[in-house]
């Protein structure tokens, strides 16, 4: 097809479409004359890979490159992947510098993952994230809250990532299950957002306060 | 305490916090001299506030007044301050417009609340943000992922958010209850993110896929 049809089908501007492809976020088409290109179902797919990791999961363009690349890398791995993705993610730096808070929140991020069994690295982007969550919590005095719902969404997330890795696992070749992997995790985290926001309103409605409203 | 003293306990640097002075988002000290103030447990609180909601939670400044206000008002109500709170929250615009796709990915996510009991509004930012996900999942070949993990994460919410409501309801007045409640919706947020690719490392490191390696 050529660019208009390309356009139309996908939603996506020519303008936006001619601007990925000098990025190089998609493969030129295959020249049917000297200025005109036709494209076919992988410029498609990946058009729409494309809009799901810049559009959906907030990565920038040029970190979707990456993510792409590594992706379609021959010796793909997951973890190699899964580090591409994460790798645009800057956390925030927590107010408390390191101490004795800092530790015990440390201890306690990393326990709550010993106890499941989790490899996780202590030095992980995630890991120093939770630790600041945690603290700003605390230092709130809302201790108790940051420890319940850090150990409530671990049993959670290790329901939900079973599921996932499953569907990883049933794709047909590397590139494949590098795609699965990236839609995992994405969408994961899209609708996680959202889904959790719908719960909590639909518990509070439902959960009376012993005072009254609120 | 003076500004110095203040600066150090929160690990916030002074023209930040006369920053936030001259914004309205933290009330100004008592005057003990024409330009000397001092600070209390209030302003420390208030300010760990701010710096939670806008560092962690990553909503805007501005937005974070009207947070505050909400939660500060004598007629409080937790739906009001969530609805404060998700306000800055822009969903991207789905590039597939409405059309057959979009009221099946609509019917699908609508029906998978209601088949839970929960009364989520047809027309919450969420719920578009959820169909647009549902979408760009299906066009990607997706659909069986994306149906299942919808269902999974509205399972996992359920939980997390029954006990956070529970924490909520604990809260001795409605004041407290607010703040309970923004402290859940944010730290939700940034807990689950970070906790669920985690979980998702994890799940993919133990699950072997059949065919080798990732």
């Amino acid at each position: 097809m050529r660019i208009g049809e390309f356009s139309r089908r996908v939603g996506v501007p020519i303008p936006t479409i001619k601007y990925y492809l000098r990025q190089g976020l998609l493969s030129p088409g295959s020249l049917t004359s000297p200025n005109q290109a036709t494209y076919g179902p992988h410029h498609e797919h990946r058009l729409r890979l494309v809009r799901a990791l810049n559009g959906l999961g907030g990565v920038p363009l040029a970190r979707v490159r990456a993510v792409l690349k590594e992706m379609t890398a021959p010796d793909a791995t997951t973890l190699g992947v899964l580090r591409a993705l994460r790798e645009h993610e800057t956390e925030p730096e927590p107010d408390q510098k390191p101490g004795p808070d800092y530790d015990r929140a440390r201890t306690a991020v990393l326990e709550s993952f010993a106890r499941r069994g989790w490899r996780t690295s202590p030095d992980a982007p995630e890991v120093r994230k939770l630790i600041a969550t945690v603290l700003a919590s605390r230092s709130l005095g809302h201790a108790e809250l940051a420890t319940a719902a850090l150990n409530a969404y671990a049993e959670a997330s290790e329901h939900t990532a079973r599921g996932e890795a499953r569907y990883i696992a049933q794709g047909r070749d590397p590139r494949d299950r590098a795609e699965r992997l990236v839609m995992a995790a994405l969408l994961g985290d899209a609708l996680q957002a959202s889904v959790r926001r719908l719960a909590l309103e639909e518990a509070v409605r439902t959960t009376r306060a012993p005072g009254g409203s609120v």
